[in-house]
């Protein structure tokens, strides 16, 4: 079993998504990350999806999302031949004299801080998956309030773009 | 009718998302973005939706989504009270030649080039989504090859989590 990075390009259209997540959901498997949103064509919408499981299993999913209706395209990203970046934002516990603390590792991470109250910080940060689950590792001991992930996106390096291929 | 932003807590399993995106989809309305990913609790999902609707139509829409088994928590976050940010990825045509130009274009938006080809790059940038339309705009005329973007994600200012409300 390993992660497998899916990206679609599905019709703008309402009930597209309850279609997808419907299969996947008929296999019994749990969907580790979904992104949907628009794309530079607003009849199309793409959506990135990570899950966990074996190879021949995946490419049976690939093929019967193909025959979808409002499917457009549908790949699997292969990780050494794409970019992939995740946003994190996470709220931690930091009073006033911890500041400069975790500025400094903010600093290192090339993270932002972009909200202050007198007892806690909210924190932006973009990466790869394993550099926010370091960053999580990192602030864990401060007191994590909530935190919420885009999950993986990515795109294919080079020229090439998925609705090209 | 104006955009909502709606932030669920739903148990980690699979077929909720396909409940949730359901219950949207037999309204009739589409999903302008959806984000579905782990959280600081192994057993939680959190959904961070934005859709655009009557405020009527969205509070029944929240109040029957609250009713879903799997369904936690559910909040409608105010811009106001709340930082949102989206991270975007966008693959344009650039010649060797505009390398420079666009480099400054980046500095400005202090968005990152993440790859580089003879003929393309890939920009990433997090911001408000008003900031990556602005820049989409910006880079439109050197031809957009393709793009993704996360939807947005948010937090509440201050130091409450919406578990803690």
């Amino acid at each position: 079993m390993k992660k497998h990075l899916i990206t679609v390009l599905v019709s703008n259209k309402s009930g597209v998504l309850t279609r997808i997540s419907g299969l996947f959901a008929r296999r019994g498997f749990n969907i580790d990350s979904l992104v949907v949103c628009s794309t530079e064509d607003e009849h199309v919408s793409r959506m990135t999806i990570v899950v966990t499981a074996d190879d021949t299993v995946i490419a049976q999913v690939i093929k019967q999302l193909g025959k979808l209706i409002d499917v457009i395209r549908i790949t699997e990203l292969d990780p050494e031949k794409s970019v992939s970046r995740e946003l994190m934002m996470i709220k931690i516990h930091v009073a006033a004299t911890q500041r400069s603390e975790i500025e400094t590792t903010c600093t290192i991470y090339k993270a932002e801080i972009i909200d202050l109250s007198p007892e806690s910080v909210i924190i932006e940060l973009t990466g790869k998956s394993s550099k926010l689950d370091a960053f999580i590792e990192l602030v864990k001991p401060y007191g994590i309030i909530e935190m919420t992930r885009t999950g993986l996106n990515a795109l294919h390096r080079g020229k090439q773009s998925i609705s090209s291929q």
